[in-house]
């Protein structure tokens, strides 16, 4: 184990997230709110005095292999979650440290589960920091860390090591390459979309405030709102906005890489995205025609499902309606698009559109080769070919998906909430989503939880945004010998 | 496909149904139910009527392949169900044909889910065929065929096909050289077992027909109990020998062929059956624990626990405790026995022990090979090498089990019941227990679903029954191809 490196690495991502504090700590010194500047003030000087250190303490060897690569990335998002809960706690806005926690780990997982019952008394520069960190999230620390780092200049190959929880599809680092160079235009992407959505909810007439931090949470696929009600008193042209971009966000990036590219027939084709958006047309067909008599127009109708269903399947959560009310077709449905999620290499969470269709081809080919054995049937993906290893990783995949969430649906039964609750509970963190069913519905929060459940799911959002591995790994003794 | 088999194979099975119904009609026509005495009559001159004919109809060619062997599998469960629900229909003791069909497929497929909400309304020759079905479905209608059956004993190696579908484990089949042997051994212990349980029963002053149908449901892991409150009213005496004999026939048959041939310590050895005696224990520990002044002394809760874990965990259903109102905690734990299921190649349902244990191991091996990609590691079992295909078709059967899951739940969400219902509901049909917690827990049944949900919980009851393979290749047009 590289310690040095990983100390250097996660000096850099806490003097980086102290760098990014400096708006939410200029907001709260303009409305002059003196809680939030302490907070944020500590927060930030406590981490540029463990972070600034380690800069300096640069690795000796600069190779990187697998178990570092996961053990840096699960450590770095704990610890960024860690300090960067702090300005909460030390304002006294949110007194708990356990609740401080799951807030930003909700944060930067961008799942947006939320242990508040009222969002709209914390300071402003607090929400904004809240707010932020669905943003930062989104695109991963350790991506915004990439672009700094000059290892990954000359190493890309080693480093790719960090992203190997990724899933198939589209290979971004493929079309660039120079790793810090695509990191560089995928970040200049999410920039541009985020500023483009910016504007649009601002010359729709909603605040700025409000314009900037719903663009973070949309970006982030997150789901923090800053008002108790989610989006539900927002106006319809702005419910409707964030609709739009909550699928835009949900797609694969390299998608974009490729219209810049202007390879548009190629974007036309892609398996995955095509999956995805006949998905999500076929669940509003299907929501509006089950919620029939709940709206009193088809318009009304078509932008609550449409909103609801995208911010389900693009793992957002937020709310401009209560869904936990709808049918119960229309419940089941929205909880498995929740399992379903985004397409892969988006600020989307969940198991990705395009493990579920290599899922079902899976599925369909044992069908087929029980009737047939000596048949030979190739699963294609994206018009390619996905060889044998490809197809058990993504089954090995659900597998650990599943065996966590049973687990943890076992563990936070302690608490006395029903199944439903305890599972959808487990669902909406693993998926980085927010809301479940029932008592974490939608209108309700995650505060009735004990604070051993909340670290518990805060950990289940770690292991559901990192795809898994890098939090798994923490707990094995052979990630911790040198 | 080689349909004049087909046809013979179910003219066969038909033909023993009819003949295994004369117990049944010598019972109602002693007591003098008419009406009982017409339909069960009715309904063997029907079998006999379709059966007789295709015994004659011998096929020309001698060959079974994988998919004739999977389609008569298929097809002959659903035939003897559906003409097995006649007596029920004919007789007026169950008014709907959907519901007898129901109540005919989970008895066969040792479900013991149930439509109805009086079962000591039914006439007594109605309540022996009832309970006669999990006995005849626990060894499985093929097994019982193949002993019939003259191919079986030439070309043993082809009718393998037909239990092709069987989980790995002990290869019960390895043990003797020839199929109808094996066969005949294992039924013999099958009624062996039962024998001895029947008389356990009677000896601690059960009613002899009582005493009969119990044996029959613990037999198939089945769950039909021919009182209202199911075994709440028995004895405690009578609930133990019910728990003992529910952990019995949820061993692997196999070992009791190793028992035979005296090889003690093979059996001890044995990782299945450690595994599933360290889980039932572990789950009688944790829930008495758990449940902790919800019985009067240690022996009670003991005694209602251990039933419980080992109904839910043999996948039986009986119940002598309303489990539903238990804590939250030990309610989950008895939905995640549900899922892991008895051991395999015993009469139980569910995933089977066997393929947890791989899947665990498939799972722990991926995270460690995540932190050492070079690392060779191999997966045992019961001390032997598990090959990759056997891992594979393990996570494959998972994944297919997870999508029949979901598609199950979505499909009966319709009828509008919550989602810990359904849930519960195809859970508790997929794996052949019987009762699910909410609308369908140990006191309630399914006849509040629609008639089409009941016919969409009968295809998942067989689904589950079959390991999945036989009934999903129906849907398959391929497998109708001449």
């Amino acid at each position: 184990m590289n310690y040095r490196m990983i100390f250097n690495i996660i000096g850099k991502v806490l003097t980086v997230e102290a760098a990014f504090m400096l708006p939410a700590l200029l907001i709260s010194a303009f409305r002059g709110e003196t809680a939030a500047v302490i907070g944020i003030a500590a927060a930030m000087v406590i981490m540029l005095a463990i972070g600034v250190p380690n800069l300096f303490y640069t690795p000796k060897k600069k190779d990187i292999f697998a178990r570092d690569g996961l053990v840096t990335a699960g450590l770095a998002w704990i610890v960024v979650s860690l300090l960067g809960a702090l300005p909460f706690c030390i304002s006294g806005a949110i007194p708990n440290y356990v609740d401080c926690f799951f807030d930003t780990v909700s944060g930067f997982t961008t799942t947006g589960a939320s242990i508040l019952t009222d969002v709209e008394s914390l300071p402003m520069g607090l929400l904004y920091w809240r707010s932020f960190t669905h943003w930062l999230g989104g695109m991963g620390v350790l991506v915004f860390l990439m672009i700094l780092n000059p290892l990954s200049a000359k190493n890309s190959g080693e480093n790719m090591h960090i992203l190997r929880a990724e899933s198939p599809g589209i290979k971004i680092t493929k079309l660039v390459p120079r790793m810090s160079d695509s990191a560089a235009i995928l970040y200049l992407i999410y920039i541009v979309l985020t500023v483009v959505e910016f504007l649009a909810l601002v010359c729709g007439r909603v605040p700025v405030f409000d314009s900037l931090t719903l663009s973070f949470g949309t970006a982030g696929t997150g789901g923090f709102s800053i008002r108790n009600d989610s989006l539900m008193s927002y106006s319809a042209y702005a419910q409707w906005v964030v609709t739009v971009f909550m699928f835009l966000f949900s797609l694969n990036f390299g998608l974009y890489f490729l219209l810049l590219h202007r390879r548009f027939r190629q974007v036309l084709r892609n398996e995955e995205l095509r999956g995805f958006a006949c998905i999500v047309a076929a669940a509003v067909i299907l929501i509006v025609w089950n919620t029939w008599g709940y709206f009193e127009s088809f318009g009304e109708a078509l932008r609550h499902c449409a909103f609801q269903v995208l911010t389900a399947i693009s793992t957002s959560g937020f709310g401009t309606t209560d869904f936990d009310r709808w049918p119960q077709f229309s419940r089941t449905l929205l909880v498995l698009l929740m399992f379903c999620g985004a397409c892969a290499s988006s600020t989307g969470g969940g198991a990705k559109v395009v493990r579920v269709q290599l899922l079902f081809k899976s599925v369909w080919r044992s069908i087929y080769q029980a009737l047939h054995p000596n048949a030979v049937r190739l699963i294609r993906i994206n018009g390619e070919v996905a060889d044998d290893e490809t197809v058990h990783s993504v089954e090995r995949f659900f597998m650990i998906y599943f065996v966590v969430l049973a687990a943890g649906t076992v563990l936070i039964s302690f608490d006395g909430f029903d199944i439903e609750t305890n599972f959808t509970a487990v669902v909406a963190c693993m998926n980085n989503i927010g809301p479940g069913l029932s008592g974490v519905g939608p209108t309700r929060n995650y505060s009735a939880y004990s604070e051993i459940s909340k670290i518990i799911l805060s950990i289940v959002m770690l292991i559901g945004r990192l795809e898994i591995y890098p939090i798994l790994v923490l707990f094995f003794p052979s990630a911790w010998r040198k």
